[in-house]
């Protein structure tokens, strides 16, 4: 550390680079009161320098070179919010290198590569804070790594992803398909222009992978994630969900079974009374139940450049206040001790068990709901609940919806039942089905 | 410390003091995994030895003497479990002289004496930690004297007492009257034998003290809430603000206005659409407002055995873990280094403005309403909206009941309205006020 200042080198000038730069500016003193010192960005690298940026860069060195930010010889700390796989992880192996420690944004490089990082890094003692990965600006990392610390934590449970909130929000509000919501949530910025990985999943199966970790003291497992995306979604399904009493809701669950781990992220019916089922437009919220706090929510913004600015500047201080500890005492990376990770399985879909809600398509006939009800009580699955929807949405080949709810069954036995159900001749579509998640 | 092992010795053997000691002992094997090292509880004292209990006491030395436990030879660490004022300041004081760090969930202390046992802990270099002192299995102050370490902080609401939110709650479920309710929650055991401070506001006034200095760097200021309990709000009161779209709830506040901080606990009208609005029963949550993050909320069990010995092993281990680092590279105990506290005021009631509903009960002649109406006009204070109830609910005496929703007004104001109202001639009982917050 240089004296009573803490100079960070800043790689990316993206949206959560101008508002590190900003909030460290504006509250200056605010977080001089608190850390006991100041923090000052020294270096920062954008590809582009000469675009139009919504922060003062004056006194900040400028390069196009990330290498030269991590090098420099004045830096203490490195921030990386360029994303991506590469280069991040090798400016982040070379800032470990060189005894300085990382703060990153960057999920997709934590939950693919972070074993590797935090390996790298308690070998050479330093840290690597990531609370801006998950959830923006919402602590969870903290929470769950330091304010969990006595609790066997039983499941999490997430909306991990803004822009697919915001659409499932919109498509439930204005009764709009999904298409069309994402259209204008890309005109209005809410989505990015390739919006693949927040309508897939695959971002918050990122997310989910690093939760999961920390919460259980496993692996980074992103391989074993099962992901399902929100793109199958119709109205239909939004206005069943609604007069059920349900919001269908994009979660990442991780979740203790039996003898192993659930890591799934799906739609996912949950009862309207819950607190995160009203968690609506972009906002995040993630509930953890644990054994002795209960179950806690924490809420606020998932993403943008303020919110994770917040949790980036958090671990800048946290990271300065640890810089004199005991590498050994300090939180672990993964929330366990690096020896004392588990070697518990994580659940292959077919084993895992949920309610569900199934919409089939049958031709309004005698015999057809009995005949799909005998197929599913063959299978020992019960029904909560059958609706058969008015014959006036009846369809052009004389079809109508049939809604079903079913008791807690494990998935295998369900993907044989669906099998059965759309072998029968009355029954016109695939089925869809929905897990339902009571989150109690 | 001793090796690999933790000792801790534990003052007060009551409903969290049991919780701790089960959870130490369900949990060892997860918290071990997690801190790198033991927690030992190896003494505690109660005044009464022989009462039954509901957690086990192997192996832990028993005593009714609590400076024995504060002077035991081999503890590490004390925790303070024993609540109220005296002897609980002495022993903290005591355990400081030694050297040893102390858990509390003390909010009445902390509250009241926290700047005498934080000034005394940090010319010792010893760690206070109370993270259970506000919300109970929250963790509020972590949140907010790290996870917001970045940000200025605009304000804080929050339901911070249990037992206010449960008869609230209950009563609008229920539609059953104030008292009705206590009494019975006493029966449940949800309220106190003596349910004093929880009902008046002195409980959640002494959480609001704590929450206020850590978020604004001021001292603590019990003595300037402002504190309203929740024992006039009727039947009628909670029907007039869900049909209006609000819900009553009893919330301490915290917020930067014009040149000071305003503090106090009161029932508060708050659009039912606020995910705080839907808070239901004993649970607590906190909404934090900051200039980056935005709002957060925070959301868990404010109390009880388990949930509160979450918050109080979290400060053991994070105590454990800062055992090794220079005292002035901690957290302040008051989120802000002690050279660094404010000075800015905190506002008497009457420089407070928030918008009001009022319930008044008037004769119902013509004219009455004209009256009211200019005196509010007359004062600046702009009408919302305005309910006339009825004629089926006239009293007696011929009048009815008037709902009004007033704009945003400095309380000053509104007092003089409310008193030049009261000498109407056709209003027949005091004005009902309740503020309103958008919690925006």
């Amino acid at each position: 550390m240089n004296g009573n200042e803490m100079k960070v080198g800043l790689l990316g000038l993206g949206c959560v680079g101008c508002g590190v730069i900003r909030a460290l500016s504006r509250n200056q003193e605010e977080i001089e009161r608190r850390a006991g010192r100041r923090l000052n960005i020294v270096a920062a690298c954008a590809r582009d320098l000469n675009k139009e940026r919504d922060c003062d860069l004056d006194g900040i060195q400028l390069t196009q070179d990330p290498q030269q930010v991590v090098d420099h010889p004045e830096v203490d700390v490195v921030i990386e919010l360029m994303g991506g796989i590469d280069p991040a992880r090798e400016l982040i192996l070379r800032a470990i290198d060189q005894g300085r420690p990382v703060i990153t944004a960057n999920k997709h490089l934590i939950a693919l590569h972070g074993s590797e990082i935090f390996a790298h890094a308690e070998q050479k003692g330093v840290n690597i804070a990531f609370e801006a990965a998950v959830a923006g600006s919402i602590p969870i990392i903290k929470n769950i790594r330091e304010s969990l610390s006595g609790n066997r934590i039983e499941w999490i449970a997430g909306i991990i992803n803004g822009t697919g909130n915001y659409i499932l929000t919109a498509m439930e509000e204005e009764g709009r398909p999904f298409a069309e919501i994402l259209a204008e949530a890309q005109r209005l910025g809410y989505a990015e222009a390739d919006p693949t990985f927040d309508v897939d999943g695959t971002d918050a199966a990122h997310k989910l992978t690093i939760l999961a970790s920390i919460a259980f003291g496993i692996p980074l497992s992103y391989d074993h994630v099962h992901v399902e995306g929100i793109s199958d979604i119709t109205s239909e399904n939004i206005a069943d969900a609604r007069s059920l009493g349900y919001r269908i809701k994009h979660l990442g669950i991780a979740k203790r079974a039996g003898e192993g781990i659930e890591l799934r992220v799906h739609p996912t019916l949950i009862p309207r009374s819950r607190l995160v089922a009203n968690v609506a437009g972009v906002m995040n919220a993630v509930v953890v139940k644990s054994d002795a706090a209960g179950a806690h929510l924490y809420y606020g913004a998932g993403a943008g450049g303020d919110p994770t600015a917040s949790a980036v500047i958090a671990d800048l201080v946290d990271v300065v206040r640890t810089l004199t500890t005991d590498a050994e005492n300090r939180v672990p990376h993964l929330a366990y001790q690096p020896h004392a990770l588990s070697d518990i399985p994580i659940l292959p879909i077919g084993q895992v068990t949920t309610a569900c809600y199934l919409r089939l398509q049958a031709i309004d006939r005698p015999g057809v709901l009995a005949a799909v009800t005998d197929i599913l009580g063959g299978l020992g699955i019960s029904i909560e609940a059958i609706r058969q929807r008015e014959p006036d949405i009846q369809g052009a080949d004389g079809s109508v919806p049939v809604i079903l709810l079913t008791h807690e069954v494990p998935e295998d036995r369900m993907d044989q039942a669906l099998s059965r159900i759309e072998e029968l001749d009355d029954i016109v579509a695939p089925v869809q089905r929905i897990r339902i998640e009571l989150l109690k």
